[in-house]
């Protein structure tokens, strides 16, 4: 499946710090860049740039703050651009250089639909400061498509340069990812149309490779599918599905020998009944995120009675 | 998506019996069929029925055999039927009881391509005897199509209930899904078509229901994933998207809860490097299931690249 216009980015810090608090080793970070921009993956996101009056600063890990020094101590320019993710109504726009200062090329907007018109106002600040932006609309399988086809019209005619299609709850199947991505491929002429799933029912490879069949050209993955709860769409296995000639797995599995197998023995991301009864009732994952941290057998049948009762009306 | 025609099968004790050489607890067996037959699971799968003149008995454990007592002791005759699947050319005709006097309702054929001849011989013999039987046509994804095509051809015109489309070395992308289920069910019409898929790349689930999407009605899944090497399809998962009102999954919750998280401890099938690779790549898993048995780190960057060049010409 080669499209040289495909964009392959990578969230392990940013997502994958969802599971530590953003505490990674300022080395291992630096391994990540350096095996990423070796890989030829587009894009590294290497965190979030939140607002430390809301998050402080002694409270998270650096990588949930992207300071440009810390970014420049594991980063350097090269065609492997640096990205950070910022969330709507939580981002101090004093934080940003112009672009041309910055060793940061990309900002993607991590926003609600509800959100979308202050999604638009820091995408539009963005864009003044040179910056390539997006927009990732977050939870849309709790969305009214009335409400989203509103949002999707409204960001047709704003300067983003992609629109992200976001599975956070891992709820949705192939049947979905080809309706919602004709949907945004149709109502956003002239922009890409990004896709970022999460792992929660094993589909966030699946999903991704049938977004990008669809032909959506921005897909994002982490090393070894690190990410909060069950985790994203492998790195390696897209990769190897893409079939780029610029691309090269061999970075990424020395990534997952030196760092990642340890890691995940750590913070234990992906397949779990959890995670996956969440994903397929369309939950948030915090239930079963607070189930996975006890120390105790997990019973999965009063789990997912009391998961099915949450919202009983 | 319900549709009353899909029938579900779990291979939890034959496909996971390959991990542990088919040497289950029989408490646990009884515990898998009575928890599959509340869940309302239309067929469990308790093994092989193999040639122990070819596998001597004193080899493996007993559910490579599935000899007619060892099945009555663990299940019982209701709407939940008893399979099981006998390897063309490593079975013996002689094992097998009229299907009025045995326990086990179907039969599959596990059948090369290249041995079609024989397993409509097998099939021939087993449905005189009174079995439900099917044909589930292996490594398909190393076959030429004209020879695929031939052999579907030959089996419109037998006697086997289904013909089964396996993805065993767990490499088929969803493209590869759609275009081989059209042709199976396309060339055999009146007859049921089956998927079983294994998940090397993430994809058994996403596979299966995009198979059930397109009209496939025999669905082969395990208890939490169980299978060889990355494993298979997960039962949970099917149930919980099949939205079938005679299916419950909360007895399969008990049962993980039970047995199947320790058992995943012990005999670790699920996502690995090895097994990905192997599937990416279409190779069968054997390679990678030997480095996986060693004790230490394995180096992913040589294992890749011994990968592909076991075949260079």
């Amino acid at each position: 499946m080669y499209r040289p216009e495909i964009k392959l980015l990578d969230c392990t810090i940013r997502d994958g710090g969802l599971m530590n608090n953003w505490d990674f080793d300022k080395a291992l970070v630096k391994d990540v860049f350096e095996a990423l921009a070796e890989a030829g993956v587009d894009y590294v996101e290497l965190g979030y740039r939140a607002d430390k009056r809301i998050f402080p600063p002694d409270q998270s890990g650096p990588w949930r703050y992207c300071d440009e020094d810390l970014l420049r101590s594991v980063a350097h320019e090269c065609s492997t651009k640096v990205s950070v993710m910022c969330d709507v109504g939580r981002t101090n726009y004093n934080d940003f250089l112009p672009a041309s200062e910055s060793i940061v090329k990309m900002v993607r907007v991590a926003s609600y639909v509800k959100e979308i018109d202050k999604a638009v106002h820091l995408g539009d600040y963005l864009k003044d400061l040179g910056y390539e932006t997006t927009v990732n609309l977050m939870a849309v399988s709790h969305v009214l498509e009335m409400d989203l086809d509103e949002a999707l019209a409204q960001l047709a005619g704003t300067r983003f340069d992609a629109v992200y299609l976001v599975d956070s709850f891992g709820y949705l199947y192939s049947q979905h990812i080809h309706y919602l991505a004709e949907k945004y491929l149709k109502a956003l002429p002239g922009k890409q149309v990004g896709i970022h799933c999460h792992n929660n029912q094993q589909l966030a490879f699946a999903n991704s490779i049938d977004a990008v069949v669809r032909g959506i050209n921005y897909v994002d993955a982490t090393v070894y599918g690190i990410g909060r709860a069950a985790g994203n769409c492998p790195l390696e296995l897209i990769i190897e599905f893409l079939r780029n000639p610029k691309l090269n797995v061999r970075p990424v599995l020395d990534l997952i020998g030196k760092h990642f197998i340890r890691l995940q023995q750590e913070l234990q991301w992906g397949y779990q009944i959890p995670y996956a009864l969440a994903g397929c009732h369309n939950k948030h994952p915090r239930s079963a995120m607070a189930a996975m941290k006890g120390d105790g057998a997990i019973d999965f049948r009063r789990f997912y009675d009391d998961l099915l009762n949450e919202d009983m009306v």
